[in-house]
């Protein structure tokens, strides 16, 4: 039986997840375990893991969303993590965030480097850490100093965009991602070399993946680039992704960010991983970077309302949400 | 049958790999495929990757080395990737290499950060780029200017011992691994959070892992550390490696690594990550960073070597051995 598909803001749309070691598709409260007689489809959508579904391509990923199945409510579901990623790379695509970091990390320095606006600036996470949406997150350890080991003191969320891979030429889907991080660790930490373990305990993902297919009602036109980035990249800069996002504290709503405004898009985070030689397979995912506005209320992370000065305690909650992709939530435990 | 084993700078001491699909095990010119009675065991030995074995702990390992199996001549073994990594480090331990390229990179700035003899500093790699002794490393290309993508012009080597682990508290095996760079793409991407695709096409490591057990000829007082690090890692300080590397371009001995002279231990490398909230298991892997030496001729990358004016030319071939390591041997073919 066929299904109605809804666009990127629809709260209807269809989402790929997995629940009870099997591929499931979420359809609003209803939760379908999709059968299928072609046997290559029926091994991938008995998988504990969205992989071998990936794997089978564009075309497989339609006939599992109009296929039908048992269904459940969404309420009677533990889904678990949805995707097995090979590798984690997160980028940095938001010049209001990257701008307000360097104030707190390099004040007095130029907040941009010359890098900045020629190619999207990442790194590499740790793919092991890399949790589902109601995953506790335990206040890690680091060394914040000369000699000095403890407890962070700087826990901090960061609101992000997820997308996952298909193949070197393809994007999957998209999830929301809490790229938890450790400030005091991190600015320890971080020259020359980058982030590493202030971002390594735990980045957690919604659990449910929404299909590019089923996005494209969020799809705009990109923020223009000054200067035009080199001609590969210049390329992929098709669309951005209108999204209302918002983050919740405790139950209470505190920023409102909204990726349109992303200076790379998410094509170009591939692209330029494809074009410098990086292997990219089924389940890689990459992070946007937090997603920070130029309005106040539009930021993404805890550091950035709070000026550097307020940081998460044990027991807070922080909720992702919106934009039809669901949640990711998380609470904070003490160690 | 019981074999003996030997020191770490035996050449005839027991190397674990895989070979056609399951565990093998080399002693000199010679491969075994050991045989065990054990389920678990036999189960291990079958598997097309090393961890399998690894999961099943020390007393596992200890029953692979000694059990007796078919056998066949080295050279008519293609030994495969050993083991499946998971999550990928690269660590900076070595004082001089870090002292050397800053010079390079940096110059006129302080050469090492204030982290540097508080913690390993270290960044996540690709997993997915780590390849087996002899694949062919195609030269990358990248961004090394604003708006500037092309052939990498840089490319080099980087000399490494690499450590793979079995759990949080153990390591399994060392490895010889090869972390190609293309130092311009570095260059012009590491600010602010690290190299990236720059190392991230390829990184080679030796065919034939040598578990720890077999290495404790070479263990030796490791390097003074001054100040003293925090409690959790001078706990861990317990040994270094002195293993006579050499590493060789085109045929001709160009340098011979040591290291002995590292200033951060393996066992810091591991204590670190744990105690920094990382998930460690079966299969991660962590590299030592380039190995440099304070003597000229024991660098390790030809940027020092070469001072920043010398870089890998199309077919040149650079083969790392030694320290009863086996090799890791790889030519660098064009676009």
């Amino acid at each position: 039986m066929a299904r109605a598909g809804g666009g990127g803001r629809d709260l209807t749309a269809q989402h790929f997840g997995v629940v009870g070691g099997r591929v499931a598709v979420r359809e609003g409260d209803t939760v379908v375990f999709p059968e299928s007689g072609d046997p290559d489809l029926r091994a991938a959508l008995a998988a504990p893991e969205l992989n071998p579904l990936i794997s089978l391509g564009r075309d497989a990923w339609r006939a599992a969303l109009e296929a039908d199945g048992s269904r459940v409510p969404l309420s009677a579901c533990e889904p678990s993590l949805p995707v097995r990623v090979r590798d984690y790379v997160d980028f940095y695509a938001s010049e209001e965030h990257a701008t307000n970091f360097a104030r707190i990390f390099r004040p007095g320095k130029p907040p941009l480097n010359e890098n900045w606006r020629h190619i999207p600036v990442g790194y590499h996470g740790r793919a092991s850490s890399i949790v589902v949406n109601g995953t506790p997150v335990r206040r890690p350890s680091g060394v914040v100093g000369p000699g000095e080991f403890g407890l962070t003191r700087a826990l901090d969320f960061e609101c992000e965009l997820g997308f996952l891979c298909a193949s070197p030429t393809e994007l999957f889907g998209v999830v929301l991602l809490n790229d938890w991080s450790a400030r005091d660790v991190q600015r320890f930490e971080y020259q020359p070399l980058g982030p590493f373990l202030g971002k390594a305990f735990a980045t957690s993902i919604s659990a449910w993946v929404v299909p590019l297919s089923e996005m494209e009602g969020a799809f705009v036109e990109p923020r223009p680039q000054d200067p035009p980035p080199a001609h590969h990249l210049r390329e992929a800069g098709r669309w951005a992704l209108d999204l209302d996002l918002e983050v919740e504290l405790n139950g209470e709503v505190i920023s409102r960010p909204n990726p349109r405004g992303l200076y790379w898009t998410a094509e170009q985070m591939l692209t330029h991983l494809v074009a410098g030689g990086a292997p990219v397979g089924t389940g890689d995912l990459f992070g946007s970077g937090t997603i920070s506005g130029s309005e106040p209320g539009t930021e993404g992370s805890l550091g950035e309302i709070g000026r550097g000065e307020r940081w998460l305690a044990d027991g807070d909650e922080v909720v992702l949400r919106g934009g039809g992709l669901g949640e990711v939530r998380g609470r904070v435990v003490g160690a």
